[in-house]
């Protein structure tokens, strides 16, 4: 954490100096759930953007819905600076254990217990938390920011209309369900993040596509006593008779979430037909989890729902025809473009890349640094992302309801369970080549790190202070991208290496993307921030010899910023080149988006390339 | 983290159900330095004790003098639940770097560069931040526990009697700063952690021995511009011809804290008399610094002060000769009994130790569960503590002021630098064999885990949900003593074997402390909370075939609780047997204290020395 840069401030130095207020709205975020409110914290960095964010509901979710909470996601969290908060309170999914019928069909026995995560998928764990506690710790961020950004509850969006106007196209009206008033607000962006039944996308003609779900299922928190031996492990339990169960272990040490097999419905039936009681949802997992009993104390929360996997074909305004054309207005994201069952534990995380991929796309555009026409790529770039997400989640549910008639077909859901281990946790995602996603002709510089994928964070050492840290976790949600220079054999910064000749050009060269993009008196790392990664131990390298932009002074005191530089951590395991196979020869440029995904991977000194990266959206300023 | 007991609550599981206030008063704490918001925040765990805390300032600390904390406070700060914030915050002081003149006189030379703390001196490391925001989280820990604890500011004590009732023998009189007002309070127990002006010392008629100081310091907090390379590490420099300069880089990446030596006093003069300020601290500095530039941006704070090392003779009201005859009811912690140099970062560090040795005693003695002359142990045991602070500080300071003569000299100061790491850590804490620390007979059964001395945590996977957890980090300060039961070879908890015979003997013997000293109705793990920890991988361990005790039923339900039960973490480097010299045959149990100091080692089947321990100074319920 850096501050005290504009002089000392005592108190929480994450509540930033409080700014004016405006009357204008930049960005109109319509709903509070997980796209909605990352959206509104990734925004809320910004001290010069307005952002309003409505809720139909009276305050605050109080019992969540969702609870898994994917590696990724809790990568992302640590880029908003709370994962910490989430890793004290959330249940670590460690293992997950599979539980079948015993041979002679009576009973139930452990067939296998693995781990849940690969080792070193993510310097982060798989958690359970809920829902509600995640919206707190977004609300918290948003509450601390300059803007002291809090939700408007109450707020029922009624119309939304696109103008003329060249400055606020957008139109949206409210019913204030307090008081009944009608409220009208013009803004420059809509984003709807308004739910499975979402107005935004009702306005804008889009309809979810897909099958609707026709396997019945229950789900229940509870405080229960059994003495099934695996009650605080991830289970998946396929019963003789009576169907399967999955246990999800929560938060705090006691409480479970069930998720309950049921009927098939008929063509026509919804899951409120069946008048699914709680009840009735234990009574079935005690069937299924015979001989084993369950003695439920308290249902905390239930809910019965049918699985169905539908997405939208476009997640803004501008039809496929019109994208050369214009640009958009108004997104959707989150359950108003993609709905699926939740056992797969996607839905929240999805959600919530949604608009970590669009919140710095909109900044980037709003303070003139990007061309409008980038804010296309979060369609195109969700969009396919959320197809892949509800094709998995089919193959999921079906194996999952599938009955296994043998212990070959039980076998084969376990591997695929195995299988899709990756792509749970969220690391998966991989954007197509783009303007902001490069082809990756030099991704044999770094085998590790894969271009179109999240940067995958390794120890190493910060050279001021020789602090063991995070590499990744410099890749804080401030709309930055960043340059992450892996050295060569040899270069430890000192004049006439190659970093010292990146430097060289990225500070004078009338070309340099840093000279271009960054705007007249703000710091030198606001837009592009290089940070260099060094192989020899941190105690060789001389501070004194390194080039001014690894060093560079700023704010108002033009006081020296000494964390921009890192070496390998020798001491303990392999070093980042070697977990991430970066070239010890030739090292490695990587070009960072603010959203923490891998645009590029090129030589060191490649000066042209880099520059032609920037060039393709960047607005010179 | 464990909550959900009794029953699914929504919101932060940090804030505690409130209960009713009370008038009476069991402790009050005056001043809210930390060594009484320690104790305030350990006192404010029990609903049922009410204290009050009174501050003279009219508000919480905003600028601290302390800064340095030990890796043993951050253990504590564990207890508290707070470690992880001060983490996130703080400067982490990783290494220390020693220069002194070159050889030829002019100038300066990085001489040493040394680790700062020895490696697995601790889980935590050492690390600098403002003593303001260590108050703010004790103030939140406060905040949220149940009596919702907040200070009582504006109050200056004017007096402090003891008096013959026999249930609130004292009572103290404040004048409001605010209103005038003069208010009286009666109190059980009454700590006064008001500093080196203590009038709780003074009405006690107890004075600080010891030397006055005559060196003096000048200290400041500076935003500030220099190309000495190693600004951001810890650095003790000398120069030729300037004196000394201690540098201790402060949170947020750029504020610099400065030790300077300035003249030694004369007999009969005060700091204050020789007029330092802000300029000549800096000039001063800067020509100890030379040749490298210091460009003073801002002094954040600034003070001058001589050192003085003194302590009182006792930190009770009870003398000496009439400790067989009465307990104490009023004590003295922190500076009010004990000062010394900031430099070793001592001061904050042992004031909240003093205060986490009497929270649980107080604790203990107000719940009819020990007896109250259980009370005298604080002063013994901290008295003992703080004279050897006094001399190791000493020590110190002389070492630090004295020029050294030549290169050897200089030589000599880094060499007790280094071998005082542990003891500034503070982690060399070993209190005296008394009725509540055993002499150390088996001590061979572990000898890692030393009698005497703080439990020191090692990694170990939690049986119930497979997570890796530290075994320390379950010692919480909630009043409770902790048995760790480390089981022998082959043990694992089934029928019979060593573990099973010792849940059996805590179950149902008469004899049993945990029997005997619970109340009726009371959590069977409220008192006295056992934890078994095991050699063989959890895989191994049948959940199904534990004792009771190692599963025991809990709260108004009567859930399951899945912690009680840990096993070696074979996956990663040497398990807690090797890494703490755990007899592997024979295995070991050990009897912890509510502030996590080692009680016993002694073998897991010697249930009498268990019981007769307990029995010194426990009452039976």
């Amino acid at each position: 954490m850096q501050y005290h840069l504009n002089g000392f401030h005592s108190g929480d130095p994450s509540v930033a100096p409080e700014t004016a207020q405006s009357d204008h709205v930049d960005v109109l975020i319509v709903g509070c759930g997980p796209a909605g409110l990352t959206l509104a914290a990734q925004l809320a960095a910004f001290p010069d953007i307005s952002t309003r964010i409505t809720e139909r509901k009276s305050g605050p979710l109080e019992v969540g819905q969702a609870d898994g909470i994917a590696c990724r996601s809790i990568e992302m969290f640590e880029a908003f600076d709370f994962a910490e908060k989430v890793l004290k309170e959330a249940y670590w999914v460690n293992e997950v254990a599979f539980w079948r019928p015993q041979a002679d069909g009576k009973g139930l026995h452990r067939a296998d217990r693995i781990q849940d995560v690969e080792d070193d998928l993510s310097e982060m764990p798989h958690v359970i938390l809920s829902q509600a506690r995640v919206h707190d710790f977004y609300l918290d961020v948003m509450k601390k920011s300059a803007r002291r950004l809090e939700p408007d509850y109450n707020r029922e969006l009624a119309t939304l209309t696109r103008t003329d106007d060249t400055e606020f196209p957008v139109t949206a009206t409210f019913k204030c369900l307090d008081t009944g008033a009608i409220e009208t607000l013009r803004a420059r962006y809509v984003v709807g993040c308004d739910g499975a039944r979402s107005v935004v996308r009702r306005s804008l003609g889009h309809t979810l596509k897909g099958e609707a779900g026709r396997q019945l299922w229950g789900v229940m928190d509870v405080l229960a006593v059994t003495y099934f031996p695996d009650i605080r492990l991830k289970c998946a339990i396929q019963s003789a008779e009576h169907g399967s169960l999955l246990i999800i272990p929560r938060e705090g040490g006691y409480l479970v979430r069930m998720y309950i097999e049921l009927d098939a419905l008929n063509e026509d039936e919804r899951a409120a037909d069946r008048n699914v009681t709680a009840e009735m949802l234990t009574e079935k997992a005690r069937a299924i989890l015979a001989p084993y009993t369950l003695d439920v104390k308290e249902v905390a929360w239930w809910s019965a729902y049918e699985i169905g996997q539908r997405v939208c074909d476009v997640f803004d305004d501008v039809p496929q025809s019109d994208r050369k054309t214009r640009t958009p207005r108004i997104f959707i994201a989150g359950d108003a473009c993609h709905t699926h069952s939740p056992k797969a534990g996607q839905g929240m995380n999805v959600s919530m890349a949604d608009t970590f991929n669009l919140g710095w796309k909109l900044a980037a555009v709003l303070h003139g640094q990007a061309q409008p026409a980038l804010l296309h790529s979060y369609s195109q770039e969700r969009q396919a992302k959320a197809k892949e997400l509800i094709d998995f989640d089919r193959d999921m549910a079906r194996l999952f309801s599938a009955k296994p008639k043998n212990t070959e077909e039980a076998a084969q859901f376990q591997s695929y369970f195995k299988k899709h281990g990756r792509y749970t946790a969220g690391v998966e995602t991989r954007y197509e080549p783009s303007n902001i996603i490069c082809k990756g002709a030099h991704q044999a510089l770094a085998r590790g790190l894969k271009v179109g994928m999240r940067f995958h964070s390794a120890p190493v050492i910060r050279l001021g202070d020789g602090k063991p840290v995070h590499l990744g976790h410099t890749l804080k949600a401030d709309g930055r991208w960043r340059l992450f220079a892996f050295a060569g054999a040899g270069d430890t910064g000192q004049p006439n290496c190659q970093i010292a000749q990146l430097c060289q050009y990225l500070r004078n060269d009338v070309a340099s993307p840093i000279k271009r993009y960054t705007p007249h008196g703000h710091n030198i790392d606001s837009v592009i921030d290089l940070r260099a990664i060094f192989q020899t131990a941190h105690q060789e390298v001389q501070v004194d010899s390194l080039p001014d932009l690894l060093l560079p002074t700023k704010g108002r005191y033009g006081l020296i910023d000494y964390e921009k530089v890192f070496c390998s951590d020798l001491k303990n395991g392999p070093d980042i080149f070697d977990h991430r196979s970066i070239d010890r020869a030739r090292g490695a440029l990587l070009i960072i988006r603010p959203d923490q995904f891998i645009a590029a991977v090129q030589p060191v000194g490649d000066f042209d390339t880099l520059a032609n990266f920037f060039g393709r959206f960047m607005i010179p300023q």
